[in-house]
């Protein structure tokens, strides 16, 4: 049994979700783990992870109005240190996930046909988001 | 140390909670580990997981009703290839897990006393699920 | 490779969130395990966890109010055996976590600068809750 670890840097442009499954398969590929546990954790509060649709663009941005919505900028808050877009990032990332983790089967992902393995920028501006992947097995 | 892989197939009667707690019981006590980490994840985002109340049966018809209401058939989706179930799929799944982890003691999960392990099924068709379950430990 | 297990219990005030990093943390350090991955588990469907701001009070004020609001005590629920806060805990159980699993680097866990563990306890009564906190690594 072997563990290897590494930091994912990912540039946003504001807000949206970014694909970043190509990147972490690169990872898991150099790691030399064929089958075991892959854990990513986003060390951000006002960005988030999610699995999703990745094959219609359109689903994308359903969800990306869906969260504009539930978690509005014009909502009721009294934090808003970092401007209009500050707290419902916070919102929008406990809504989402800090942390995935994924079988790996076979140096693969055990990502099922349509799953994309994305990064959900909450945040107006570009941002240079941390995320650390885990991975351990044989 | 040891690791083991399974797939679990489980057919859903359309939208709803499906109780799979035992059916993922069962290959914890195939493996022969007895203490480790459980975790499993869902090849599928129209559908999903979640830790719920296994006792009553209102909780869950409320808590299937709470997901229509706040992601519902008739909002403003452009994503609509697979009907008006399609895109409040994607978000009830996005709102819930594809993943979960569970600790391993003694041969049994740490699930709470009223804790039950679910799929929750976002589509109004019958579906046949894909849930990996992975399984580290001694 | 090794690994490690605890149960820590937290009581909780009623309604709020929690700040458990602190007690996590020095679990983490009497393992003596180094570098893997902590796992916290919630074995309650009325409490969960989750990754949050840890400097601005207002914006967990703001966070606990938003849940209030999206998962209100008066909504129309069959459920309600243990009262009005009982049902809107299982929903804002459902949308946070029931289960965190954060890498841990040279004794320390890959949380971000801003970020805190949180219980986050979903009922008016003051509880004694259960987290199930795993280790593996070395």
């Amino acid at each position: 049994m072997r563990q290897a670890s590494y930091t994912l840097t990912i540039r946003t442009r504001g807000k949206g979700l970014v694909d970043i499954s190509e990147n972490v398969e690169a990872h898991v590929r150099d790691s030399g783990i064929d089958n075991g546990l892959a854990t990513l954790f986003c060390r951000h509060t006002s960005a988030s992870l999610l699995i999703q649709e990745n094959a219609a663009p359109a689903a994308r941005r359903d969800l990306e109005a869906f969260f504009e919505r539930i978690a509005p900028e014009d909502g009721p808050y009294e934090h808003d240190d970092e401007g209009a877009d500050d707290m419902p990032a916070h919102l929008r990332a406990a809504l989402t996930q800090s942390q995935l983790s994924i079988p790996l089967l076979d140096r693969q992902l055990a990502l099922g046909r349509w799953q994309g393995i994305y990064l959900f920028e909450h945040r107006r501006a570009p941002h240079e988001r941390q995320i650390v992947l885990h991975l351990i097995g044989d």
